[in-house]
């Protein structure tokens, strides 16, 4: 049960969704794209999905914050079975690459076509699946589509979130034509009162998305697909140093209280921290002090006080809380031995999501019949997957990608790697569209 | 010969100085002004000195970088001898204190009055000198009119600095009447070619400056003023990191290269350095990271590129070398162990100043004469008396500043100790106006 990727007509989605949002650079190798929710590039990313799933024969739905559903439903298919459901998101990050989300969400209209081209015949509906605003930013911190489908945030709460020019969601994908509901040109899902709501994950059987690696894990194996076995859990804490700003030259070495020396402690503690989970415990887990912001930042004063933000993530809870732990503890130290107020607050906490056991497998079984080494790994990052987990059976699938680099135009993947990945996804979306 | 100095009067003056510019706040114990070169607030309190000098009879003179003279020549003085002159500045940083600059001038043009009502009789004139910008940060890096006056800087090029409107230095002072020459309303140094010049403190006999401590070494020892031995030497330094940005999830440990860590090793082993100095070498020595800006510089992306800006300064040459030294061995460390790429600067660098020893012995005579306690300290910041000290003997005189705090508008002297160091300013200055 091979199917027959058309691996140029999934270049050519690709590439053409590429160019709504394009950022020329002097960069000959860099491919950039800036698709944020909302604009202009957003709404002909969208357009473009919409002709392509009707091309294909889907039945169109976009829900009330935007998600987009193309759903299959052939002959030999129970128009009333939980469907089989794949996707990705268009977004992307200011000048990001133009394959993170739109793989996956082209690589699941591929499968689709490869399965009608075909003549597969599978005994459940299989669902194309894009989701709104994955990457934050604009209105949201990240995966607001598939949150709010899964319940984890209420619809008004979204529509009320507003971008930099104070434009609301609800405003906004109105203005695109992409607010579900009257005056869209798309069937959408209506709760009890009648009134749009959102696509429901929980109501599907499975669902698959396939990414970018983001990492170097595949690419290091010489690897086709990733089976993720976990998303790490995701942990967010911010760290404040108070010290007491001084004139630098003024006020001599045994008289500070030098935030910013308290806070380069703090880092160090946190990679130690983080380095020791590695050895010890669990390879997966990382710390990183990504943000410090100093006051007031001159080179001729004592910095008074620096803000830091920790990102804690692993596959195991208790190595997360064991660096989370070692954070506090580093800033009670400090607060004992140089003098300083610290604060600590974790703001954002996702516990680590294991992937569908029977997902993984079809996905094994599907590179295996298709002879393309598949290898199981986790995905540090989050991923709207993640978030479908938390209501049904759910798996991420992922692509090589050179260098491991992602959120920059210089992301890559081969296009021969591409098609493999979504032969990988093809095949395991139709393992689960047909029962035992 | 002690003279009799005004407190109220002095007062009256400081007061009336700190209006211009003031910005209200909502802390009660506040007192702040900004007070920047070129601005209506910075027009008006030039505007009331000339008035004040000219009210005191001194004649007054406008320089071609705003720098503004006042000279007392009583009969007992030779009109052509060297003069005494003392002085500071009226600038202010950005919500600055009402004492920092204005107390000197004030304090000078106090003192002059004081003579003038005792009846003394210098032999040579006594004059009250006001620089242009000392702060900086408006038109130039501090220290403005007099490095210009001193020869540091050549006139043409200061008056070709621009503030953030794009405006020149020239055409600022131009608008508010301050640019020395032609359509101002006072005297004006000028060139063998009858051109606009500015003061020549290499004339002077001597220069004394009053200024607030912005430390607590006075107010620790109960003194009443301070007698700088020597001004520190001040050396900046400019280090920039680079490691590898990368996502903070998908980035395992090992894979690293986190400039914010690099960074951090490198805050400490500066801060190390420096206490090691002041152990062993050098009490006086300081050395601070004082900025630090990272890139992308968000909590889920590890760091990819930091720079910092050090200050280091001490009163001996040797030890500032010392610190310097560390810090470059550090990042040389930091390249082998981290492989992080790293860069040092060291865009300004000026060596320890010396102050006058016979006018420190006038000052300690005056405050002995006086009652009131004065000890030798050093100044860990730079002041106008830095440059002078370049061209003709220097003297730097400090009152005590509340908890040392300085460039705040939580800034105070109390106002008995303001008279009392102006007292002991006066008495300086009386001794060395008369010949021996």
């Amino acid at each position: 049960m091979n199917l027959p990727i058309d691996a140029d007509r999934l270049r050519a989605d690709i590439e053409a969704n590429a160019a709504f949002g394009r950022v020329e650079t002097d960069d000959p190798e860099a491919n950039a794209r800036t698709n944020r929710t909302g604009t202009e590039a957003n709404r002909r990313a969208r357009e473009r999905l919409v002709d392509r799933l009707r091309e294909a024969d889907l039945d169109v739905a976009v829900d009330a914050v935007g998600n987009v559903l193309g759903t299959w439903t052939p002959e030999s298919a129970d128009p009333d079975a939980a469907p089989v459901v794949s996707g990705s998101h268009l977004d992307s990050v200011p000048e990001g690459g133009i394959f993170d989300g739109p793989l996956g969400v082209y690589a699941a209209l591929e499968a689709v076509r490869a399965m009608r081209g075909d003549g597969f015949e599978p005994d459940r509906p299989v669902g194309v699946v894009s989701f709104t605003e994955e990457e934050g930013g604009t209105f949201g911190n990240g995966l607001l589509g598939s949150t709010v489908a899964t319940g984890e945030l209420a619809l008004d709460e979204a529509l009320a979130l507003t971008n930099d020019d104070g434009e609301t969601l609800d405003e906004a994908l109105d203005r695109i034509g992409y607010r579900g509901g009257d005056g869209v040109d798309a069937a959408t899902p209506t709760d009890a009162d009648g009134a749009a709501t959102t696509l429901d994950p929980a109501s599907w059987d499975a669902f698959y998305e396939l990414h970018v690696e983001q990492d170097t894990k595949l690419e290091d194996a010489g690897a086709t697909a990733g089976v993720v076995t976990t998303i790490t859990g995701i942990t967010h804490c911010a760290a404040t140093i108070d010290g007491e700003a001084n004139h630098a030259g003024a006020t001599a070495m045994g008289d500070r209280t030098d935030a910013l020396a308290a806070a380069s402690e703090f880092v160090l503690n946190v990679e130690a921290a983080a380095n020791e989970v590695v050895e010890t415990a669990s390879p997966s887990a990382v710390g990183t002090v990504g943000s410090l912001s100093v006051e007031p930042n001159a080179t001729n004063v004592v910095p008074g006080r620096v803000e830091a933000g920790v990102d804690v993530r692993d596959v195991e809870t208790e190595s997360m809380e064991a660096i989370v732990d070692a954070a506090r503890d580093s800033l009670a130290r400090l607060e004992r031995e140089r003098g300083v107020e610290t604060a600590f607050e974790r703001p954002f906490d996702v516990a680590p999501t294991p992937m569908s056991d029977r997902l993984r497998e079809a996905a094994h079984e599907a590179a295996d019949a298709a002879g393309r080494e598949a290898v199981d790994l986790h995905s540090g990052a989050a991923h709207d997957a993640m978030r479908v987990a938390g209501v049904t059976d759910s798996s991420l699938l992922f692509a090589p990608s050179r260098d491991g680099i992602s959120h920059s135009p210089r992301e890559w993947t081969d296009w021969d790697d591409c098609a493999a990945a979504t032969e990988v996804l093809a095949g395991a979306l139709a393992r689960v569209a047909v029962d035992e």
